[in-house]
């Protein structure tokens, strides 16, 4: 038996936020909606050490590998000078179960399937003519999904808000590189943010929410990236219920542990009222935005299909590369 | 960050099915019924192609690391002449989250703590004078479990009985050479090697029951290994009503996925019923057996408990020993 361990940096070299990585991940979710796909979660809860483990994982029907994920939140961490996140990726073989890979990408698979996923959301619901872009938070996500905003819209101006306003300077230094000349800005608060921008991604930790329904305006876009564990909440509930148009990445998922659940425990919606998944637009068989005022809200708590397809495209970018370590047993 | 590679030929070198790896999963439960532990599991079906995979884990309060263990059981895999089973585990840092070590055990630490938790059980609940072992069932770990017995108890005789006289005949010639010379027997059926042992194994992987009733007599004690996912069963729902003590790894988790849950489905038992935790004996706030004459029955599931305790010992004997491959990020 054979098994290849690849570092953070052989990964680096493989797979980033890109048409490639966003394509393997649009396609997982088309897979996700086929019923082609088994997502389990599991966390563990570490109380002593204000920590949690997630656990997510998906065989997908075809696919000659599955990956097991696991990613850490750590919350004291900061404080001693360390992410508060981190984790490792395993492939295993689809036809005999044998471990394939292991991938220690210290989380950064996960950060670029999450771009991934909130390019897709931009790509479908964002309006095509948007001016402004928001970003709440300014942490390592807020910088992915920025990135992968600019793989699908194009836009004049970027505006960011966090709580520590050192956060906001570093992050403004970091992304302008990026940005080609664009404009990057911050926001003197969460409220002014909203109300100017065309598209708003939200990638705080929060666990109180902070984006208000009347801020909301004719043809905003919101991603929300935050919630993913049954108490982060970045927006009001009745965002959700004032948005035109309600999407998510997994219906069962977002109804226990994202924006959606807060909305079904405040009996502003009911799990009958239109929810929409990714996948549904991915596979085209709803449409995306049909209207340049409509508002649209994403929810995401990510899904195990996106953890199997971006590990798998990183796995199969090292062989090509004749990148990794083999380890015989 | 670094995080250590052990490989199954080194993980060998550092433990065996002693006193010393005994002792650390009777810590764990002890732990467990403490209520020091949380235990999450996880299912991946992988229907297609007959697999299956289990996530375990288990943080136990003031222990330096956790393991997150992933076993996989393929059906298929035989007729390719590849073993079932497969597995690895990690561990993680208990004060960051962050990854220590991969594991590449094959399944080897998995089959040494199901070892040990059968010794442990059969420490309390055997008698002390037993003359005849049986066991049901002529794979791997039909193995363990003899050589765990020989831990805790003498014996006279062995019979084993497996539905493959060919996996009889090799589990014979295999274990021969561990007995020191006490006499290894096939036994003729399941029913003849009950009725003439004193302790009884069970390590099948099969899904209808073989150990009935009728077959139990006085002083008799079954640990059932083989149930774990709710639809593997050895022992008819009968066997645990007629029992004069139930004990189990844990109760939430016999209810849900071990012998226990087909005789509550039968409506043999119910919730209410006396079923001990192996961790109130191992703690000394219960007893063991009470008598000789006592029937004694120990529903094993396996818990994350027993993987964290494993994969800790693993790891520190490694390191004692300067073994493993360290990876830098």
């Amino acid at each position: 038996m054979h098994i290849t361990i690849l570092k953070e940096s052989e990964i680096r070299q493989c797979v980033a936020l890109n048409p490639t990585s966003i394509a393997a991940v649009e396609e997982a979710f088309t897979a996700l909606f086929q019923g082609k796909a088994t997502t389990p979660i599991m966390s563990i809860p570490v109380p002593d050490h204000h920590g949690e483990m997630h656990v997510k994982s998906a065989y997908i029907q075809g696919f000659d590998s599955f990956a097991v994920k696991i990613a850490s939140g750590f919350f004291d961490n900061p404080k001693r000078g360390l992410p508060s996140g981190s984790g490792l990726m395993l492939l295993f073989h689809s036809e005999t179960g044998f471990p394939q890979a292991v991938l220690l990408d210290n989380g950064y698979l996960t950060h670029v399937r999450t771009g991934a996923a909130g390019a897709i959301a931009a790509k479908y619901l964002a309006r095509e003519d948007i001016h402004t872009v928001g970003i709440l938070g300014a942490g390592r996500q807020a910088r992915f999904q920025l990135l992968a905003l600019q793989q699908v819209r194009r836009f004049q101006r970027v505006l960011v808000y966090a709580r520590d306003p050192e956060h906001v300077r570093a992050y403004i230094a970091d992304m302008q590189a990026h940005l080609g000349g664009i404009p990057i800005e911050p926001a003197p608060d969460a409220e002014t943010l909203v109300r100017q921008s065309d598209i708003v991604i939200t990638t705080t930790p929060s666990t109180t929410p902070i984006v208000r329904a009347e801020w909301l305006h004719p043809g905003l876009h919101i991603t929300a990236v935050g919630a993913d564990n049954g108490y982060k909440q970045e927006l009001y509930p009745e965002v959700l219920a004032r948005a035109d148009r309600r999407v998510c990445d997994l219906k069962t998922q977002v109804f226990r542990l994202g924006e959606h659940m807060f909305a079904l425990k405040a009996g502003l919606l009911t799990e009958n009222d239109p929810v929409d998944e990714l996948g549904e637009l991915t596979a085209g068989v709803k449409l995306g935005r049909t209207s340049p005022d409509e508002i649209t809200v994403c929810d995401l708590t990510g899904v195990g299909i996106q953890d199997t397809a971006i590990a798998l495209l990183a796995y199969r970018k090292a062989k090509e590369a004749g990148l990794g370590l083999v380890i015989g047993s």
